[in-house]
C-alpha cells in the first residue's frame, strides 16, 4: 500500500445521511446505495486522487466510449460485521486480481491495489454503520471501470473512472431455481472475453435468459460453442454432484474463475468431498438424471452464495432433481460452511477475511 | 411515418452555433459534433417526444446499466450533400432495420420508423450547414441507444435513451493496411452478439487490435471458433479476389450483416464481377497467396468505405499481396462507383438515397 496516495484522499462527506429513512429489511439485491462512493479518474497515462464523495450521477459526453464501444469492467465482492462491530472483507485481493485480468482483456489500464482495496477500505470506514450484522446481512460492493474518453472511433479510450458504489443486501433464501441448458446461444467464444468480468458478456445474456424465463426457468446454463459441456450460469459458476462426486468446469477464456467457486472447492475438500475439476458433458448429466445418480446442481456466485438447483431442461426435455434432505445436502452444507466462516461466526483456516 | 410524433417534436436551438470555428479540412473522423443532437427516452414501455437540443453531457446514476451490463448498441451511417444543396442519406432503412435487429438481440426494446428516420431526418435539417458537398466530404450519422435504469441487477433494464449525434466527416484517403488473420482471440460466439452493433463487441476487439498493431498491422480479420474461415474485420466486411472471382463470407450470427458490403455485392454484379458469397478457408487464402492468384482482399464500412489491404499475416508468416494498377482494382472500381452514387455524381438505379 502507498500511504501517500491514502494520504492524499479527498473525502466530501454529505451534509446529512439517509442512512435514517432506509428499509434495511426490505432492500432489494443491488437497488439502493449508501451515502457515498469512491471516484478515480485515468488520464494521460496515470490514475489520480482518490475521492470519496456523495453519490451523485456520473456526467459524460454523450460520444464517450462506454456508449459505444462497451469498454467497461466491475467486481462484486461483501463485507460483513461481526458481533464486536469488526467489519470484514472477503477475499479482496482475488476480486482486485480478476480487476486488473478484466482491464487488460479490455485494452482498459490496470490499477493498483492501493487504489483498489485501500481505497475501498476508506469507504467502508466512512460508511461503516451501513454494514449490518447478523447471518446473511452483507454490503455487496460494486468495484467499476469505464471508458470516457469522447470520441466515436472504434479503439481504445485514453481516459477512464474507476468508481465503487456500495449496496446493504439482505439475507434472502432465493428458493430453489429451474435452468436450461443452452443449445443455442452463448454467452462468450473461445479466445473472447468470457472470462473477464466485461459489461458486454451479461448485455449477451439477457435475450436469450430472457426467452428461458418465458418458458417457466430462472436462468440458462452456458455450455461451449458446441453446446456439448457445460460451463457456467450466467452470474454463478455451476457444480453438479453424482453420487457423491462433486463436478465443476474447469476455468477458461470463456468462464469466469468465481471466487465463490473456488472457495467452495477448498472448503469442500476440507470436508473431505470429493471434488473433480473436469469438464462437464451434457450427456453425462443427462444420463446421470435418467438413472437417478445425479444427485444435485448449484450455482455459485457472490450474490446468492450458493443456488440450489431443483431441475433442467435441455432441448424441450425437462429433468426434475430428486428430494434430498437439508443435511444430506451439498449445496446447503457448504452455503452454511462458507457463509459462517464469511460472517465470522466459524474459523478461518484459510485466512480470506480482511478485516478493516 | 407518424405525423403527430413529429409535429410534437421538440426544438431547442443553441444561442450561437460553433460551425465558424470548425476545421472542415482537418477533422479526424468521429472526435468532433455538430451544434445539436436529437434525443428521445423509453420508459414505462414507451418511447416519448422526440427532441432536438444542443450537443451536451448525458448524466446517469453511477449504477445505470449501460455502465455495468453493456447495454448498449448503435449504427453508422453518412449523408452527402449534393452540388445543388440536396442532402442525401444512403440507404437509411437497412440501418434502421439492423438498429432494431441489434436492440432484439441485447433485449432492448425497439423504436419505431418515425423517430429513427423521421427524427434523424429534422435533425440533419437543422444542421443542413453541416453537410459539406464534394466526393468524399460527409455527414457520419451516430444514431445509438443506451440502458439508463439504475440498480446493479444483471437483468435488461426498462428504461434507455435513444440518441443521434452528427460529426462531419472528410474524405481521406487511409492508405493500403496490413491486417492479421486471428489464430487465437475471438470477437463473436456461435450464438453469440457478433451479428448485432453492439457495444460490447467492439471492446473484446481492443486488446488483440493492440497486440496486432504492436507487431506491426493495422487490424484484425477475424475467424470463426475453430479459426479455419474467414469472418470480417473489426469494423469492416472482407472481400477475396482470387483470380478474377470476388469472395465474402455469408453473413451469419457472427458477422455483421453490413450495409456497404451488400451494396458492393449489387454494384459488382450490375458491373459484371463474378462474386460468390462462401464462406472462405484461412487454407484457400494462403494456398492463394502462394500461388499467385490472390489478387486483392479489401475491407468494406461505412467509415472508409472501401479499404484496399496489401498484405496480411497468419501464424507470424506474412504475405505481401501483388502490385496491381489502380483500373484493375476491383475495390478501387467499387469504391468509385459506390462513392459517386452516394454523392449523387451517378446514376442510383437501386434507389439508395433518400433525399431529406
Ligand atoms: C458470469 C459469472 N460467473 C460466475 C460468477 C461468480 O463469481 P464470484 O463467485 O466471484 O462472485 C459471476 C459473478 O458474480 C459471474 O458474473
Ligand atoms: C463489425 C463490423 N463489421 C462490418 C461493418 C461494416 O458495416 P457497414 O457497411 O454497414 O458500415 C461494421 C460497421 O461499420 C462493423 O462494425
Amino acid at each position: 500500500m502507498d500511504s501517500n496516495i491514502l494520504n492524499n484522499l479527498k473525502l466530501t462527506k454529505v451534509a446529512a445521511s439517509k442512512i435514517d429513512t432506509f428499509d434495511f429489511e426490505n432492500v432489494k439485491f443491488g437497488e439502493k446505495f449508501t451515502d457515498h462512493m469512491l471516484v478515480c479518474e485515468y488520464k494521460n497515462g496515470e490514475w489520480g486522487t482518490l475521492e470519496i464523495k456523495p453519490y451523485a450521477p456520473i456526467t459524460l459526453d454523450p460520444s464517450a466510449r462506454v456508449f459505444h464501444y462497451g469498454q467497461a469492467i466491475f467486481e462484486g465482492m461483501k463485507a460483513y460485521k461481526e458481533e464486536n462491530n469488526d467489519i470484514w472483507m472477503f477475499r479482496p485481493d482475488q476480486n482486485f486480481e480478476r480487476f486488473n485480468k478484466s482491464a487488460i482483456r479490455l485494452a482498459m489500464p490496470a490499477i493498483d491495489e492501493t487504489r483498489f482495496i485501500g481505497g475501498l477500505k476508506e469507504l467502508i470506514k466512512v460508511e461503516k454503520e451501513w454494514v449490518r450484522k447478523g447471518l446473511g446481512n452483507s454490503l455487496y460492493i460494486r468495484p467499476f471501470m469505464i471508458a470516457t474518453e469522447s470520441g466515436v472511433i472504434a479503439s481504445p479510450s485514453n481516459e477512464f473512472l474507476f468508481c465503487i458504489l456500495l449496496s446493504p443486501a439482505k439475507s434472502y433464501y432465493a428458493g430453489k431455481i429451474k435452468v436450461q441448458i443452452a443449445d443455442y446461444y452463448s454467452r462468450a467464444a473461445n479466445g473472447g472475453i468470457g472470462a473477464a468480468k466485461a459489461a458486454g458478456n451479461y448485455s449477451a445474456q439477457f435475450y436469450p435468459t430472457k426467452l428461458a424465463q418465458e418458458a417457466g426457468f430462472n436462468q440458462v446454463i452456458w455450455t461451449d460453442s458446441n453446446h456439448t459441456h457445460l460451463e457456467e450460469a450466467g452470474t454463478m459458476n455451476v457444480f453438479f454432484r453424482i453420487n457423491d462426486t462433486l463436478f465443476t468446469a474447469p476455468t477458461s477464456d470463456r468462464i469466469l474463475d468465481g471466487v465463490t467457486r473456488k472457495s467452495l472447492i477448498q472448503l469442500g475438500e476440507s470436508l473431505g468431498y470429493d471434488i473433480k475439476i473436469e469438464s462437464v458433458q451434457v450427456d453425462t448429466i443427462l444420463n446421470a438424471a435418467k438413472n437417478g445418480t445425479l444427485k444435485e446442481i448449484f450455482g455459485a456466485g457472490t450474490a446468492a452464495v450458493v443456488n440450489q438447483i431443483e431441475g433442467f431442461s435441455y432441448k424441450d426435455q425437462y429433468y426434475q432433481l430428486p428430494e434430498m434432505a437439508d443435511e444430506e445436502s451439498y449445496a446447503l452444507q457448504l452455503k452454511n460452511a462458507l457463509t459462517k466462516l464469511q460472517n465470522k461466526l466459524a474459523d478461518d483456516p484459510f485466512n480470506w477475511t480482511v478485516k478493516i
